[in-house]
This record gives structure tokens, C-alpha cells and sequence, in this order.
């Protein structure tokens, strides 16, 4: 049984998942968060489905004697090609995504229109699962859907570059116009690091798009999982520095997680442990060979 | 001892060391060659010196039952963090990286100038290690360096655009621009993925300025030092064909490898093995015990 307050897990390969922790904050402000940065292998977007369920099952037995109450995979990538086969692995834990909450979002956002147009931007890897046209045609059969995968737009964030650099501009003109000349009526950020740039992704769309976020709405489907389990975290007595809510785990050492995870969170991180891949492999081990015995 | 007919490893954290590869061919064209490419970790230019360590000591020890005559360090963030540790690990294996033979190309090109103004640019952990200054500086105290880190070249390049994508032209603009302002009579490409751009980057750069490409000097190093050693394989009496001359060995099996790499290599890959990092891992765990017992 888990009990409220029991901690959420929040997992990403590197820095994105921070855009759904700050969403986090701010619909569930008393919750203690673990996030794991798997900083020495990221990228997920551009590697394959059996090595980035590999590396989320690592990950997720890392935690499993904190007995979280429950688990975001705050990562389009690994939602779309890992999810439901973690589902499987670790039935008895509560388990959620980040593309389900945004295709909702994006259905709901179409309104009456008879042949909507939605626009779906992501990693290679997401792009290529076609996990989102599944859930959206799930939900609207007469949706249009174009696709496009931009993988410059994860390392020119990670790059810290701002919204008027001439670069950023450029390549988002280069990825979105073909999609805005087109008419879509919706844009999907389908990528937790995409929120960084909403600004002037907004302003080249022009307000006749509505830009879905999936780190915001994978924050409110998880409040409302947990408020209809009754799971929500009760406040303290005491007004907490959000700051002391929040531990983080990353697998390289390496300076840069720190320096731009404020960016990302808004608020500076406290606490940060490495982990090696090694004993993320050790641990996983010995669950498969308890599992197996 | 090692047998001239032995082959060469050669290894990155993915597809950059196959420009290595296409060069070692023009110097060796009889050599058989284990290439190994980390596609599930790549990259290694945003992380740390351990973490890139342990990856490069997991890839000799896979190979070890192969008896190679020769391992190269294909990459440049590799070399700069890990060679040293990594000889220390494997004493009797010869082992070489790509950053000494570019800085010695880089003084050799200086010529009799008296002050001359070397340029560099790398991935952040290349540059952060500053082992080209100190690689530099031991061969010519009077050297002036300019040091860039260009993290968006190597998505640029692996998201397979052409020279004139007016986004390519603009990057190398970015980053080169400030360094040709200043006058250096020398620039070294201190990534084994930036060979690719070496036309746009000659032409930016004006025919003022010495390209020196780390691939190619790493090549001709490779090549001194086998012939030194009476170790280089002898021609067959057929013709054979250069691409049944290479292995590729992978850690992430999805089709993105074999789609790039003949744009590296010039010719079309035969023979690609996944290998996972697990196996990897099991590996090295079984040879430290063997170590310690």
C-alpha cells in the first residue's frame, strides 16, 4: 500500500523531466520529488526501444526501496517506446507517462472542428514510435496529423541559447513553417525540453495555434491520479523552501546538470547524488536474479 | 606478442572514428579493423572524465580475446579524458588517441611564424580538459590559442545536413567567426565528426588559414607507429574488398548507424553486431575480478 507520503518519482535521461517538476510544484506544491537525470546516456531520442526500456527498468529498481507512490516517466521518448513494457515489469507500482496527458490535451484543444490539423514535434525516436498519432486517433478519428522530428532542439537548449539567438530562430522557422503554412490548429511540444523554448515557438505560430505542453499536462494527470487515490500530500505546518521538496540523481558527475537545472526549475537544486550506470546494472541484476530464484 | 595479421580496434562513443577508419584505409589499405561504436552512450563530449573512462575500459576489455596489435581512441573527448588512465589499465596493449597527432600537425603548420595563433574547437569535455593546450604548449612555448567548444556540430553533422543548409553556415558562422577575426594562421578540428564539415569550415576560414583535420594526422600516426613496430599486414595476393575489411560492433541496435556511416566511410558497411551494455558491463566486472583474485 502507498501512502501519501511517499515520495514521486520523476524520471528523464537528462535535464527535460525538470520542466514537469516545476509543472509538478505548482499543482501539488507539498510533494517530495526524487528525479533522476540519466545525464551519462542521454540522449534517449536518436537509441532504441530494448535499450531505453533497459535503461528506464535500471533506473525505476534504483528506487524501488523508497516505495514511491508513484512513477512519472517524464520523457516523451521513453514513454513512447518503453511504457507499456514497464507497465508490465513493474506491475504493482502506479506508473504514468507524459504523450497520453498531451494527446488529450490536444484532442480537447481542436474544439468542434470537423478535420482538425494537428502538428507534432519531437525526438527522432518519438516521431518514429508513432505513439502519439495512436492516441490522438484513439480519441478523434478525423484528426490530420503532421509529423516532424527535430533533434537540433534538445542540444541547442541544452547549449543554453537564448530565444533571440539568430540559431534558434532560424532552425525553428526551418522545423515549424512548413507545419504553420499548412494551417495546423494545434502544435504539440512532444518533448519535456521543448517548454524551454514555448516563447518563440508561440510567436512564430501566431495566435491562431494552440501550443500544447506535455510537461504541464502530465503534471495535472498525475495530480488528479493521486487526489482521486487519495493520495495527495497533505501541507505542513511550516511553509517549506520548495527547494528542500526536491532530491535529484544523475549518472554522469559531470558540473553541467547543476549549472543548468535552475533554468529549467526555476528554483536552484540542493541536493544532487551520482549514481554510476555501473550500480544502476548492479542493482537491476540482482532484482532479475531474486525475480528468477 | 602481436602478429602483424592482428587486427586494428578502433573506437568512439559513435560515428565520428569512422572518418578515422576511412583514413587509416587510404594509409593501410590491408588492415582488418574492429570498429566500435558506443551508439547507446553517445555522446561523450557533455560528460565526465569517469564516466568516459569506465565506457572506454568496458570496449578494450570486449575486444581483449581478439589480441589486437593496435587500439586507437578515435575520439577526441575520449583521448583527452581517458588515455592516460587507460594505458596504465592495459600496459601490454598499444594504444593510441587522435589529440597528440593533431597538435603536433598544428605546430608543424605554424612554420617559422614567430608568434603564430592557433585555433581549436572540440566538445565542451574536450575543451574543458584542455589537453590540446597542453599538447600545444609542450612542442611551442610562443603559440597563442583561441579555444571554442561547438557542442551543435555534432547533431548538426549526425542529423545528416548539407553544407549549404543555410543553419550550417550559420553555426560555423557563430563559432568560427570571432577566431578568423582574430587572425589564426592555424585551425584544428579537435572532433573526429568535424572532417565532415572540413569544406564549408576551408571556405569560411579563407586560404589563410590551415585546416588540420585530427582524423587524418591520427591516421598517419597509427601507420608510423605499426610500420616502426614491422607490424603492418602485408597485401593479399587478390584484391579484396575494403569493406569486407571492416567489423562494426554498436551498443544501440536501431538502423540510425548503418544509415550514416557509409556517408563517413565512402563505402557501404557489411557486418554490424549489437552489442549491449550489459554484456559490456559483465565483461569488464568478470576481468577486474580475474584481476583480483
Amino acid at each position: 500500500m502507498s501512502s501519501a507520503d511517499a515520495p514521486i518519482v520523476v524520471l528523464d535521461s537528462g535535464l527535460g523531466g525538470l520542466t514537469v517538476v516545476r509543472s509538478l510544484r505548482t499543482a501539488m506544491p507539498h510533494e517530495q520529488i526524487l528525479y533522476f537525470g540519466d545525464t551519462a546516456r542521454v540522449p534517449y531520442g536518436s537509441k532504441s526501444a530494448a535499450t531505453v526500456t533497459s535503461f528506464v527498468r535500471e533506473i525505476i529498481t534504483y528506487f524501488l526501496d523508497r516505495s514511491p507512490k508513484h512513477v512519472v516517466i517524464a520523457c516523451n521518448t521513453a514513454t513512447a517506446l518503453a511504457l507499456p513494457a514497464i507497465r508490465v515489469a513493474f506491475p504493482h507500482i502506479s506508473i504514468s507517462g507524459v504523450i497520453e496527458p498531451g494527446a488529450k490535451a490536444a484532442v480537447e484543444a481542436c474544439g468542434a472542428k470537423l478535420e482538425p490539423v494537428i502538428g507534432i514535434i519531437g525526438t527522432e525516436a518519438t516521431i518514429r514510435s508513432k505513439a502519439y498519432e495512436r492516441a490522438i486517433h484513439q480519441r478523434r478519428h478525423r484528426a490530420r496529423m503532421l509529423l516532424r522530428p527535430t533533434p537540433l532542439l534538445v542540444p541547442i537548449i541544452e547549449e543554453g541559447r537564448s530565444a533571440d539567438d539568430p540559431l534558434v530562430s532560424l532552425a525553428l522557422h526551418q522545423y515549424l513553417w512548413p507545419m504553420i503554412e499548412r494551417e495546423i490548429d494545434v502544435l504539440v511540444l512532444g518533448c519535456t525540453h521543448y517548454p524551454m523554448l514555448k516563447t518563440p515557438i508561440q510567436a512564430l505560430a501566431g495566435p491562431n495555434v494552440r501550443v500544447i505542453d506535455s510537461a504541464e499536462r502530465c503534471a495535472e494527470d498525475v495530480a488528479r491520479r493521486l487526489t482521486s487515490a487519495g493520495l495527495l500530500r497533505s501541507a505542513p505546518v511550516e511553509k517549506t523552501d520548495p527547494s528542500r521538496l526536491l532530491q535529484c540523481f544523475v549518472t554522469d558527475e559531470s558540473p553541467r546538470f547543476a549549472a543548468l537545472a535552475s533554468g529549467f526549475l526555476g528554483f536552484p537544486i540542493r541536493s544532487c547524488t551520482w549514481v554510476s550506470t555501473d550500480e544502476l546494472h548492479e542493482r537491476d541484476r540482482a532484482l532479475q536474479l531474486r525475480r528468477a530464484s
